[in-house]
């Protein structure tokens, strides 16, 4: 192996001088996509692709390139995305693509002649604030649905197509950034857990086996408001009662029955909303997930029947929308083996991992060979002001990540 | 006993004109208390008791008064409140002002001589969307706790003095209302009942024993935020899930336990509120009613205690602050019975009957004989858009008042 290394002090820098564009007052980093810190973004990241001497590219979806051209048109991508929830972190998304731009910039500072392109990418809306998670990488593979994004309303009032022409794009472009696409031979995404397992267990690096699939609903219990003075408890039908039935037995048939597999209610929202009404609507999310396609297809049809049980009970009705969904998805054993090869020879302790967190990887993955390298995320924080990394997790993570880039570069 | 009656057309009209204000595009009528919509009502009315030949007053806790003067200046008081919840509807308060209106108007215009003053009187802000329920009649009897309004916000953002002061009044003016008060030897109050009680049983009139004594809590489960899709069931902290262990536990506590009164979880608002991460925090109203004052203290000492031991269980916080408070309240048996006399005189039938409600009579009864008249509330149905009443039901009940009136005046 050669003895190349990147400049880790650079990345960090690059790390903090990012984590200053969109901070938010209300706390942490709010960039989602086309908003006007993500603009921002994307205008700091252009000037460093192209002070770094690379050659900068955006397709029809908003996904930034910075090509450094090989012997051959065969990419080699690698990155993640610059995109957050609102009041995230600094490190979701960041550390994958400002660790695969270090990367690039090493190879070229150091004249690697190498026979494959190498790539870094900064995938639009990872995080799904406009409609749905993965936009960009859905967009870049192919597999966006002209019926989820036509006519598509975002969370912030606007259309989809009128947010994109504030870009310069379209949902046509949108549409057809698949056909502008090099040839792809390997995805590579640099990562924080989101979870507690490699802190925990304290290794720095984790090479992830599979990405949970999940199922988003929007869901609704309704029964019939009433004054909470006046109407006896048995002549009720309060939908949040229903509700709170629900999420009881949902979670312990899922404890019960798919352990492993998660379930949660993020958000509810009670109609009309006061103190002495019985609520006559309650709306909520449901987010279930699973490593497992099957199993995840078994545990969405009982969860969704226990809620029209329970609403057949207790004289409610039940509607639910399906927002999104994902299949569970098994990344590259070759890839997998590959980093773990490398791990052994850079002297870095690594484990196998599983991300119940989705990618952009993913999406990749149906795509192209495909892997991901997870470090740990102190507390398991993530989409929260307080996330954190452990600057010398990311070091090993970023040489294993340029030493995977030369390796599969070469081949 | 006379052959007087009221002008049931006029009345009415009255009804009709009066649901023009404030009529809100979301649906219903929304007056909270010295909202535009409010003042404009006020305005209205003040207009209304002038053509009326009454003497209109208004007191420093801007509750209006319009006086028909007896031999004495004794007085026996009828009204309700002219204010709504956001989205209510046209009745609840509405009705008891304007039939009160209406009596005395009638009373006037028949050159009746009572021995005692009359006054119609529209308290302010009795649905509570200022500070808590009942600020008018409460100021109005002496029962307004100084710490309650200095220094107090409302939902609206602004501050009580704020308000008032933009009404021309003060908190000071508040505390001082009660001084300015006549010698009242009577309180009457004409309501929608609700509640379902008198339709089912196809009885026009109820004549109310007591009034139910009610806890407001806002209250909080506080677990751990965290990804949804990366920390497994059993390592949860999850506010919601713990909210709805508690929902479940206390409903099936009153039933089983405190049948007869009830429980009402009315708002919901999960912390940070999002699709993919697990609720810290599940901040909910708590709205405890009862008849018996001791049952109410029972049932709320154990159900706090209920949601103090599920969070101990469930590896939670509970905090909860107590918002409003009142106790359960029997009315004036002497003017119930002249009530029922009067309803066997006139031929209606009317059966008595608990409210589950509060209503200014619960805070008036402290203070001197009060009685109250309901009428049937299709389906049960108040704070709606929906809330409506039986036109025959109305002209019994201000009838039933007119008589009252006259009989407690001669006395």
């Amino acid at each position: 192996m050669n003895a190349l290394k990147i400049n880790f002090n650079r990345l960090m820098q690059e790390l903090e001088e990012l984590a200053q564009i969109g901070r938010d007052p209300r706390g942490g980093i709010s960039r989602p996509s086309f908003s006007l810190p993500d603009l921002e973004a994307r205008r700091w990241f252009k000037q460093k692709i192209e002070e770094a001497g690379l050659t900068f590219r955006q397709d029809g979806a908003g996904n930034i390139f910075g090509r450094l051209p090989g012997n051959t048109d065969q990419v080699v991508l690698a990155g993640s995305h610059l995109d957050t929830v609102v009041n995230g972190g600094r490190y979701d998304g960041a550390v994958g693509v400002l660790a695969a731009l270090e990367c690039l910039r090493t190879i070229k500072e150091n004249r690697l002649c190498l026979k494959k392109t190498l790539e870094v990418v900064s995938f639009t809306d990872e995080e799904g604030n406009l409609v749905g998670d993965f936009l960009g990488s859905r967009a870049f593979t192919g597999q966006l649905a002209e019926r989820v994004v036509k006519n598509a309303r975002t969370q912030f009032g606007h259309s989809l197509e009128e947010i994109l022409q504030k870009a310069g794009l379209s949902t046509e472009s949108l549409l057809k950034a698949a056909s502008e696409r090099p040839e792809i031979s390997a995805y590579l995404e640099l990562h924080i857990e989101q979870g507690p397992v490699l802190e925990e267990e304290g290794v720095p690096i984790g090479l992830v086996t599979s990405i949970a699939g999940k199922r988003y609903y929007q869901a609704t219990f309704v029964g019939k408001p009433g004054h909470a003075g006046t109407t006896p408890l048995e002549l009720r039908q309060d939908a949040f009662v229903g509700l709170a039935d629900f999420t009881l037995k949902a979670t312990q048939l899922v404890a019960r029955k798919y352990y492993g597999n998660t379930l949660t209610i993020g958000r509810v929202i009670l109609k009309p909303g006061a103190f002495s009404i019985i609520p006559g609507e309650a709306d909520f999310t449901l987010d279930m997930r699973s490593l497992d396609a099957d199993s995840l297809r078994a545990m969405e049809e009982e969860v969704l029947a226990l809620a029209a049980d329970i609403a057949s009970t207790r004289g409610l009705a039940f509607y639910r929308q399906l927002v999104d969904s994902t299949d569970a998805v098994h990344l590259d054993r070759r890839l997998i083996n590959r980093l773990a090869e490398l791990c052994s020879a850079l002297g870095y302790e690594y484990r196998l991992i599983q991300s119940g967190a989705g990618h952009d990887a993913q999406i990749l993955s149906a795509f192209c060979p495909t892997a991901m390298i997870f470090i740990p995320s102190p507390d398991g924080l993530s989409h929260s002001p307080e996330e954190s990394i452990n600057p010398e997790d990311l070091e090993k993570a970023a040489n294993l990540l340029l030493q995977a880039l030369v390796a599969l570069g070469s081949e």
